[in-house]
């Protein structure tokens, strides 16, 4: 997505080999006619998937997901993150683990607004390792719905995650993938390209 | 706000004489055309306030505050809970102390979205004792901006939040207020209507 990867380019710092900063439009300060463009489309590669859900993970992923169920005509359900769940009564659980911050973390949703009728398309800001996308699945799979596939907005082409999920057989899109941040230098990979 | 009083009629439950729960269309699944409503709703009300930037705090704030910033053509800054602030830099921060949950919550933003040429307008999902709006706007004050008003999808009037915000001077704009939830009943009140 041509308008993403300007904004990356502009607006986006690579701090480290790993890290990329978006914090200008995605991650803290939200632009959101990007938003908008990346609602549209998602939901022009999702129209023909029969979603009735989308499912994202609380914060950064709520716009983008939200932008997206307007033009597809369908809920959002945010997944919670919560390190002691004192409210367990009908909620689905899954586990986090971020290489990043060395911690786990629980997520949660409530049972009553994804079941075994629903197509879901999980949408979320960063794919890197993909334990965020796993435990997202794995609260879908625990509420008995499919999978209609993963919506990503940035990709970090250089991690493992992007293959880890296809190689499940999902079917992942991501709206940028970036092959590399050496050098403070952000480069991109196209959709096709495997990077590891 | 018609529209949003049918949806809380419908579908918002009244779980104690202060708790109206609203988990199926706000707080956790999330009704996206309702939020573009909202969003249009706020954008009209505040079109004549020169309002340069939105500011809401995370979670339940984002998706009203991006669907407004969408209209209104503005960025979206959320305001992030952290219990521990490890990365001070740069960050301007305020405490938000819940009579729910008896704690007290740091919240912070990046002190490089919002400055002295900024007129911001808070937008929040609840208003009840005020709390968090008065930490939103604290950062406000903090990062030399001013604030054009306050924008809430439901207010607890029966609660003081309103009341206090109203005799500080600022603008305050509530969607839906809520008169009471006794008996598991919802009671709407109007405008203008002084509850406490």
């Amino acid at each position: 997505m041509e308008l993403l990867q300007k904004k990356i380019v502009e607006e986006g710092i690579a701090l480290s080999e790993t890290v990329l900063k978006v914090d200008r439009f995605l991650n803290h300060q939200i632009d959101p006619q990007l938003m908008s463009e990346i609602g549209k489309e998602f939901a022009t590669r999702y129209q023909d998937e029969k979603v009735t859900k989308i499912v994202t993970l609380e914060s950064s992923g709520i716009a983008p997901a939200v932008m997206t169920g307007l033009v597809m005509g369908v809920p959002v359900v945010f997944a919670r993150k919560k390190k002691s769940l004192t409210l367990t009564e009908g909620l689905i659980t899954s586990s986090v683990y971020s290489y990043t911050k060395q911690e786990t973390t629980d997520i949660s949703m409530s049972n009553k607004f994804v079941d075994q009728t629903d197509r879901v398309l999980v949408i979320d800001d960063f794919l890197a390792n993909g334990q965020a996308a796993l435990a997202l699945i794995d609260l879908i799979d625990k509420a008995g719905a499919e999978v209609a596939g993963i919506g990503i907005v940035i990709e970090k082409a250089f991690q493992d995650g992007g293959m880890l999920l296809r190689e499940k057989g999902y079917r992942v899109d991501s709206l940028a993938r970036i092959a590399s941040l050496n050098n403070q230098t952000i480069q991109f990979a196209t959709e096709e390209e495997t990077i590891r």
